[in-house]
């Protein structure tokens, strides 16, 4: 978009303002809003929501309008073509500056609501966070996998799993791609995958949806588990960058600041509760998991000490994390693991896993675990796999948080909860 | 890579061959194997498939290797360390020149079989599709979207769909993201998706998965469903551009030829059958799809006549299409869609989409469609969408053509069919 040039091209009508002798425009090209002027009468059949195929030149305008993308530029049209027409004026005002509609019209009228400048700018957030993603590991020798979502068994066991019936025999809905990256990982050495996982939690949070994307990695051989720690702070930055660098319209629209990542610091599980304890009296000393309140403390906590909006807690307990885990050789009681905890919340939960076959056995053993049913897992340690580890980064969540959402069907193009199963 | 240059870092013993005095060692760095010597002992618990952290030296060598991918250096190691050792010694030799193992075997053990490297060329080369096909759209306007794979109602119809109980609830295994990237069209114009659908057939032949990977688009406002045979072409060209600058490795192992694309020929359906039935004697010119042998044929006779190995069928039958297929104005028993055929199979559904609300209406009601069931669909359509179109392009037929596999399968990493939902 220069001055004087002249383009013929097809958009979307957005907004339409008559006034005498001539109507300002709202024109969608290319996904942006632009603001056309046409003198004399509108076509017949212009509505709002028309796609329209017109001509035009640009020119000099003042324009203050947060949602036009060009406050310096207007395209005065020559021709105006309507090329289809709505049967109903919209059910809303897509045109306002907030949308301001409940959730149940907001997820109910998906179609619609996305229109809204503020809504899409989410999904271009999030577009540029899975850009990010993808991009640093592309660069750096990772391959891009494709795993199967019908699976003969859950790797994260439990009961959260969907069951269907697969041509007569039981099958369900892959919880992780956790099996299938490992054997990747004896295959190409770093992996990633992009891709829906499922989990049939009951719980109707601002936090969980039962389908979502999940950005994983698996890498192997190394030679510690802080070197996954060290790649995702590397992906972090590639991904802030790909949002700063791809949406400067976006962020200005939701007023975002994003996170500024240098080293991003580290605490052991057991300090972490301690801290918590001793700086805010909160005592969860003896759970072996980090509850909801104690991540918002540590989140806070860090941000003041370090300035740093991400944090790493490390050395999970055993008992909480799942049967491949590896443990720490000099303390069997917490794993080689770590979650990322960002703005108070668990992004990323990751760690090293078990390479050897006889460990791998012996923990299954002692989980009273099926061997057998899980055969075809570890058959990949019996005949080699690197000392590996990886991650899994939850999409929805993470773009819930660097916008500052307050629940995460709202990061959600089509979310589904225990009650939404539609649009 | 090059000569004189000191390296450290972590790798895969791919095979070992003992000599007098010093052993060769094939190694797999960043994915390639390359040659190393060691002079002296090999370490104890070194063995084929094993992890090691090395340093060395390349050198001047002359090696006749295919699969080695540098024939002109090796790497002369100066220490050696074991990280991990295999419990067992591979089931079958992973370093002769080919498999051959039977298919069974080689779908059973995919974590093992895949590590072959001209098993392993097939998942690069698609995965350079997979960027090919990204990277054309991302850099011509299209947004990447994701959309549900749980959802309320199919949209192919038919039986070829697999539900699930979803909290009480009769839910599906989305066969397609059709109605949601329609949904896109409207906020974001121009969309694509790669990602998995689900598809219940019982026939098992080699052509059919029952999960695979659809690389899907959707644009408008169009003019023409001839805009979305053009982007096609173009994007074709990127995805073949791709595979020879990221593939010359893989492709040299497997001594692929890839299609060179110029303009892609079209023929009309109707066109299409009587030129089988002239050229070839089969007159199957009242049926209302293609058959395997049509197909088959009409791409020796347009490769024969023009030299390309792609061919646009357009205009199938109003019968055979889904009920979202717009029908040309002229001769509402044909559509306005079109197939890819590519070496003899089609690779490629696509075409323009009703937009106008009552046109859909009606056409749903002629099907004798619950109409209620699909307003959530049609709703779209009621408050406005641009006259849009798009196409899906299935990945693992694709690479298996590319790659010339007999076999759909052996295109996908783990492959899931009427009997196999194993590894």
């Amino acid at each position: 978009m220069k001055e004087n040039e002249k383009i013929s091209a097809t958009g979307i009508i957005y907004r339409i303002k008559q006034l005498k002798g001539f109507s300002f425009l709202h024109i969608i090209l290319d996904g942006k809003i632009i603001q056309a002027i046409l003198e004399g009468e509108l076509p017949e059949k212009v509505r709002e929501q028309s796609a329209v195929f017109f001509t035009g030149i640009f020119q000099k305008a003042q324009i203050k309008d947060k949602l036009i993308f060009s406050n310096d530029l207007e395209l005065k049209l020559t021709t105006l073509q309507v090329m289809s027409t709505p049967s109903e004026s919209f059910p809303f005002d897509i045109t306002k500056k907030d949308l301001n509609i409940g959730n149940n019209v907001l997820f109910d009228m998906r179609a619609l609501s996305m229109r809204h400048p503020k809504i899409k700018a989410i999904f271009k957030i999030q577009e540029a966070i899975v850009i990010g993603f993808r991009s640093y590991l592309q660069n750096n020798g990772f391959t891009e996998i494709r795993t199967p979502k019908i699976v003969k068994a859950g790797a994260e066991g439990g009961a959260n799993i969907f069951e269907l019936n697969y041509f007569g025999s039981k099958a369900y809905l892959a919880q992780s791609p956790q099996f299938y990256k490992e054997f990747c990982c004896g295959v190409f050495q770093k992996v990633f995958e992009i891709g829906p996982v499922f989990r049939a939690e009951k719980h109707n949070t601002n936090r969980h949806i039962n389908e979502y994307t999940s950005m994983d990695m698996e890498m192997g051989p190394i030679r510690s588990f802080y070197e996954i720690m060290k790649t995702e702070e590397e992906i972090l930055k590639e991904i802030i960058w790909t949002i700063g660098s791809r949406c400067s319209y976006e962020l200005d629209l939701l007023q975002i600041t994003l996170p500024v990542i240098n080293k991003i610091p580290m605490l052991v599980f057991s300090e972490a509760k301690e801290l918590v304890f001793k700086e805010c009296g909160i005592d969860e000393r003896k759970e072996l998991d980090l509850s909801p309140i104690e991540e918002i403390k540590i989140c806070e906590l860090i941000k003041e000490k370090t300035g740093s909006e991400f944090v790493f807690v490390t050395h999970y307990p055993t008992a909480k994390r799942p049967f491949y885990a590896k443990e720490n050789p000099n303390n069997r009681e917490e794993t080689e693991s770590f979650d990322l905890l960002f703005r108070g919340m668990e992004v990323t939960t990751g760690g090293q896993r078990i390479h050897e076959y006889q460990e791998l056995l012996e923990k299954m053993k002692h989980r009273e675990m099926n061997v057998e049913e899980f055969a075809f897992y570890s058959e990949a340690h019996k005949y080699g796999l690197p000392p590996h580890g990886g991650l899994g980064l939850g999409l929805e969540r993470f773009t819930q948080k660097i916008i500052g959402l307050n629940n995460i069907k709202e990061a959600t193009m089509f979310p589904r909860d225990v009650t939404r199963l539609f649009p």
